[in-house]
């Protein structure tokens, strides 16, 4: 059996190979400067050519055109230039959404009924309600509000009033109005840098120095000992070791906690993964001390991993309370079921634009490509084919492919090197040999290619890490 | 002279004058009730139909056409369906903005400088550079983290490193690393709902309720009597009295103050206006405290009181150190001069997308059409025509409008109802005679047009408010 390459009916004209010039060329350096005069481009690894960016290739403006298996910080969905997603960009549906940008919760246009159960199509199994913001980082603080929201009213029952006390201090942001309430994360873990996703990411000190922050709780996340097959006793150890703090928090933190927020893979900080019965024995402990699950997806959502939503491997009864989404999906916001999840009356959840149509159309329509061409198992096999690969340079470079993850998870792959300077020197070099390749913690390579990342993308991948290893 | 048509030039077919069919029409009543199933649709007064909606028009699906004031909670800047914004959106740049969105700061595209030079074109009097974000709230906790950088730098030296302890404890979400600071604001002020934001934000219970927040402090902010003209002494020691309270805050406050957050004009929290002088005094507090002064031209900026910021008028100096935007921008963040308001370091103003260069696009051509007809002019003539017109119609019923203010603030105009019932009342009633205003405070009514609002139109809503207080 012939594979279909979506890819090449996607991109009949995407490049064979990567083209490298000079991956220190002076275009991009002279682009950065100009702009870093009006904005804070520091962190730019060079200036791209998005009109000349095809596929999974992105071309910079010195002419390197690199294969991106980083794709805007694991974002781009189908691929640079998708002509499915440009088509939706061309309708009127879209440059409506652009031009009378609606108050979608005061205004709703014709259209938003359509947009949002498009979205919901491809939902997480057990959500059939959406609630729609800007970003990663907005998605979960609109899933804490929520949350509070949520537990406040188990306390004083969903259709009580509020207390004169309440309306008076909040006002002071004093309790009771304004509660002592926390959401309880996980060590490494990365939700956002606004002021309370920023009180619930722990992956770096760089996202946090400076900022006030919620005194809310960390719970450790299990670090597995890889290969999983050869530590099987060890990491379920580990899973209790975890838990059993979870537990303790819950009985112990100084205020109460309304909900855990928690990713089905830690990405940012370092691809670290967790068994189906962690996370079951996790929901099991909100259940028990009435408190709401919240899952991240905002990096290991749509197809990343190869279903659609991470966490529906984990089985969990019942499903996450709340799932937040953004990244791929070019949209931001959460799923939901519990009707009670609504809050109990209008405007507590609401602000000038609760989201972006335009933004929220593209989504909708992502979705569409990918169940229309099953892409979800087509990145299975690809990751497969990658993953086996992979293992196999690993028994060649130990020292530099280590403790390598992300069997059975599509394309969502990982590896430490020894030390942070090394894995700092091999995103460079993969660079000059056409490889725009990210990291992630302090020592990781994260790979976050697009869906449309197939097998001949996969070859030039492998030859390229060899290429560079070789020299180590 | 013939004042121009800048609205019949842009929309030929404009309405001549609202279509009224049915207010509580059964197609909106429908299409809330299906739309309520996915999503929170109680706020929503109609579904619009954008299609059909032209200028200052907005069409429901019910047939009717309403001459709009309220302009998407003050967001629309140029008329709906804008043929010069239809042409940005059709534009090569846009699709690839939409379908090719950057991590803008890893990977800017080579159109991005010219993206943020077009909208600093229109930037404040003194600000030359620009951070990006994706709403109002966003752009104000963007703002806050800059400043809390800013004031821990000042106290640890713009390049010095952090210690380790500041390293360790911010992953505890504990001092010194997440160290106690605040961000000072206003009674009655609006900044948004996320939970710093709103932790600044003070003008309804309802945004706040069951939500942690951060014991930031609240001065007053002037609560003038009308008409100005009659009660200049009185309004000054108004000032001096809220001034006073805010130095007092400086000195006693439990955590140090970093910055003081302020809307050049309090809107959704009532219109509440404050002189030059007020303003100038709040600039020399933050400047003897060391603390930096943000102003939030979320709603207030882009031309709405008839110059493209608000804040010009009040002639400070050094010209405010941070001024966020959103709203009628159709996209966020903030604007700033001094350069060591950018971090010391890389990825400390970070996150994945840094803004959105499809609206950061749309509002560089905002800038340009506003320039290009002078609407700022233009909103101030047809400000002061509207506000004559209802000097007369204040004479002429006292009771219905009170303190009438937003005198040589272009359409930015408001007054009060007797209370918040009779204030609902008119709103409600002002849709059966075709117009859609929307309200602020509790018993406030807020105008909110476009920039292409003339003469013609405030006619019509000036006939229109008559027909409604006539029958009172």
């Amino acid at each position: 059996m012939t594979v279909q390459s979506i890819s090449a009916q996607y991109f009949p004209e995407e490049p064979k190979a990567p083209v490298v010039k000079s991956t220190k060329g002076s275009s991009s350096k002279q682009a950065i400067e100009t702009l870093g005069k009006v904005f804070d481009a520091r962190g730019a690894y060079f200036v791209a050519d998005y009109g000349k960016s095809q596929g999974n290739y992105i071309a910079d403006v010195d002419g390197n055109l690199y294969l991106d298996v980083y794709a805007q910080i694991a974002s781009i969905p189908l691929g640079y230039n998708n002509p499915a997603l440009i088509e939706v960009a061309k309708s009127d549906k879209m440059i409506r959404a652009i031009v009378d940008r609606p108050a979608l919760g005061n205004f709703p246009g014709n259209d938003l009924d359509e947009i949002v159960s498009d979205i919901l199509k491809v939902a997480p199994k057990g959500q059939d309600k959406l609630w729609s913001g800007l970003s990663g980082a907005d998605a979960n603080e609109l899933a804490f509000k929520a949350t509070f929201f949520w537990y406040q009213a188990q306390k004083r029952g969903y259709h009580s009033d509020f207390s004169p006390e309440e309306v008076e201090s909040v006002m002071h942001n004093q309790a009771p109005g304004a509660p002592e309430l926390a959401i309880l994360s996980f060590e490494r873990a990365f939700h956002g840098r606004l002021f309370a996703s920023g009180s619930t990411t722990c992956s770096k000190p760089i996202h946090k120095l400076d900022l006030p922050a919620f005194k809310w709780p960390k719970a450790q996340f299990p670090s597995y000992k890889y290969p999983l097959e050869d530590n099987v006793e060890a990491n379920k150890k580990e899973d209790k070791r975890c838990l059993s703090i979870v537990s303790d928090l819950f009985k112990t933190w100084s205020v109460p906690i309304a909900g855990v927020l928690v990713e089905p893979i830690q990405s940012e900080g370092g691809d670290n993964h967790a068994s189906a019965e962690f996370f079951q024995s996790l929901r099991d402990i909100t259940l028990k001390h009435g408190a709401l699950l919240i899952m991240d997806e905002v990096q290991t959502g749509v197809g990343a991993t190869g279903v659609m939503w991470a966490h529906e491997r984990f089985n969990l009864q019942p499903p996450p309370d709340l799932v937040t989404f953004s990244k791929k999906f070019q949209s931001a916001g959460y799923f939901y079921h519990d009707p009670e999840i609504t809050p109990n009356l209008a405007y507590r959840q609401f602000n000038t634009w609760c989201g972006d149509p335009a933004r929220m159309t593209l989504a909708g329509a992502i979705g569409k490509e990918i169940v229309k061409h099953d892409l979800t198992t087509r990145a299975s096999e690809v990751g497969d084919y990658l993953y086996k690969k992979l293992e196999k340079l690993q028994e060649k470079y130990p020292k530099h492919l280590r403790d390598l993850r992300g069997k059975d998870r599509a394309t969502f792959i990982a590896w430490s090197l020894e030390n942070g300077a090394a894995r700092n020197k091999f995103l460079s070099d993969m660079k000059e040999v056409g490889v725009n390749i990210g990291g992630c913690a302090e020592d990781s390579v994260r790979l976050r290619p697009t869906l449309v990342f197939e097998e001949k993308h996969a070859d030039i991948l492998i030859d390229a890490i060899e290429k560079v290893l070789s020299k180590y």
